[in-house]
């Protein structure tokens, strides 16, 4: 058992499978997801690992993130035949990344563990910066919303979508068929920090641009252009609503994944 | 008197005085101060306004930082012949200024103004960033020092500090000659917030390279390879010692200045 041995070498190159926590600033980056035509945070990880074991290996993180989204703790899972341990495998990973992508923390994992199918919740932050003039050190990790807002309205609203509910209105026309559109927040905060508004939500699973549609229209209930109540009403339709706007992508921060 | 026609429009331009409060990320400049072969901010601001006014402005800054350092709110000085009102300068200079160089605030001063010599105190922070790998949202701001720091003895050393004193031996050999070396520092604090050590020193003025050199030297107390004591008589000395090193730019930020 390979991942028993941790901190021994092992003498032979043995099939690991691993689990990566990896932070990015997604400013530089077409997204998580491989692509043509622009630089991903996954092509990046499977070239240094394609250099480090001269093997292809497939990276797969706990979901996508897009072009520009950045992440605290954004969780990979891949599969090598290596000798290298943990610590040695994160330091030759980051050695051969940019330093806006670093590889924050490696484990051993029992074959067969996959980020994407075994996480079982979600964590994403949402960052406004309330300023009248952008502040120059957020400039790339929050939206910049200089019109009041209205953060108990916001607050209100935020309690209604706590819960297990089909979100169909909150998320994006386009993007992949997934299964079903039903899934369950069991966290959403709204903590104001000085300048800064930070919007946390939890849950266990995501649909395809759901945070930034979700933050877009409490912000739009923080302008007084929508109430908690219409929200409500526009997510029990189950309709996507052109009224809903989709924040930017620079304002968010995929901060955490949790396994069983 | 126009700087009492506050949120009037004057009908005449008048020539007035003015107090920038300027915010920039100092990753992409040579610094402050003009200078050939290199973008400044201090350029960025001239040219803006020669632009907005039609004038050849002079821009003063309470003091320069090097290519690298941030503000948070440097503070800056100039006059010129305008009927513009605050608000509308500060919107035309942040419309001609790059995103990472805002000016947070205007004010009309009397004239004779001048952000330099009427500068009574002013407060740099620099960041440590302590995590054994860098994290990407920190690293144009922290300086990555991984290896172990005994904050204890870096408090120790750091009281020493505080007071007034000659401070040639945290100064740098060369740079402009300036009046005497002696320097009072009123507060001089250490924090530790997660990964994030953060060092405010506030002064009634700095010397050129002084934060930095503080800091190399408090870092090297804190790594063990000095006592609070050698420090203390390092200083006494007063003589410029090679074993202190020079701390990185990019984890040193103009905090505030404060005018009588």
């Amino acid at each position: 058992m390979p991942h028993t041995a941790r901190g021994k070498r092992t003498t032979e190159p043995v099939r690991t499978c691993w689990k990566l926590i990896v932070a990015y600033d997604g400013t530089a980056y077409g997204g998580w997801q491989r692509q043509p035509n622009a630089v991903t945070v996954q092509e990046l990880l499977e070239t240094a690992l394609a250099r480090i074991t001269g093997q292809n290996v497939t990276v797969q993180g706990s979901g996508r993130t897009d072009a520009g989204v950045h992440a605290r703790a954004q969780v990979a899972s891949c599969e090598c035949v290596t000798r290298l341990r943990p610590v040695a495998l994160q330091h030759a990973l980051n050695a051969n990344l940019p330093d806006d992508v670093r590889v924050m923390r490696v484990t051993r994992m029992p074959v067969g563990f996959h980020a994407r199918f075994d996480a079982v919740a979600k964590e994403y932050r949402y960052q406004i910066d309330t300023g009248a003039v952008a502040d120059p050190f957020l400039r790339r990790y929050a939206w910049h919303h200089p019109q009041p807002l209205d953060v108990r309205a916001m607050r209100r609203a935020a309690k209604w979508l706590v819960g297990r509910h089909d979100f169909t209105a909150l998320s994006a026309r386009t993007g992949t068929v997934e299964r079903g559109k039903v899934r369950t927040i069991t966290r959403l905060t709204i903590r104001r920090e000085g300048r800064l508004l930070t919007i946390a939500v939890r849950a266990d699973g995501f649909l395809y641009k759901m945070v930034r549609t979700l933050v877009g229209a409490l912000v739009r209930v923080g302008e007084g252009k929508l109430t908690a109540e219409a929200l409500r009403e526009l997510v029990r339709t189950c309709r996507r609503v052109p009224v809903l706007e989709t924040a930017p992508a620079h304002g968010l921060i995929l901060w955490r994944v949790w396994y069983r």
